[in-house]
């Protein structure tokens, strides 16, 4: 079941260009923290601080083999994000919806 | 063009369980700010503050006429940020994704 807090906690992590930047990374596979940063003019400690708001979330999760911490995102962690965005449609632009669905393919005559 | 600030600012008014009721509701169609209030048990000004936090989005837009003061959802407003949620995807989902449509519309046999 999902929580409201947990949205709260997704969506106030996606308000941030680097934390959503860092997503964008992840989403081509895991990395070492290390090569998160690297694209990013920041000290690690802040790096460190942005991963622990997205691993807060749900977003990213991390281990660490020897000295290395690698992180990967969490398999469907944005999936309410997108799912509670998409249902907010209005009217109008349900019914643009309804008019591609059926253009794309529309039903047989009789 | 989108500004990475305007991602950081609808995200940020989607952190609040409030705000996404309010939307919500707002989906519905627009009301008067004292109808979008009355669900809520907070101060009216409380109820402006989180109004002001998604007029800044760009999340909703308000008119006054004569006293009374209605707030509406702007149209597409939300498009941009399920969008960038939509292209987070992992590869895997992705796959899934093109087996999905594949299932829903097989290309022809030659």
């Amino acid at each position: 079941m999902l929580k409201h807090d947990d949205l709260d906690k997704v969506f106030k992590a996606l308000s941030d260009a680097t934390r959503r930047a860092m997503v964008e990374r992840l989403v081509r596979g895991p990395v070492s923290v290390s090569q998160l940063a690297e694209p990013f003019v920041m000290s690690l400690p802040a790096v460190h601080q942005h991963l622990a708001v997205l691993e807060d979330a749900g977003i990213v999760s991390s281990h660490k083999i020897g000295r290395v911490r690698t992180v990967q995102l969490s398999a469907g962690a944005l999936a309410p994000a997108g799912e509670w965005l998409g249902r907010q449609r209005l009217p109008a632009e349900r019914r643009l919806d309804r008019l591609g669905a059926f253009l794309a393919d529309p039903p047989l005559s009789p």
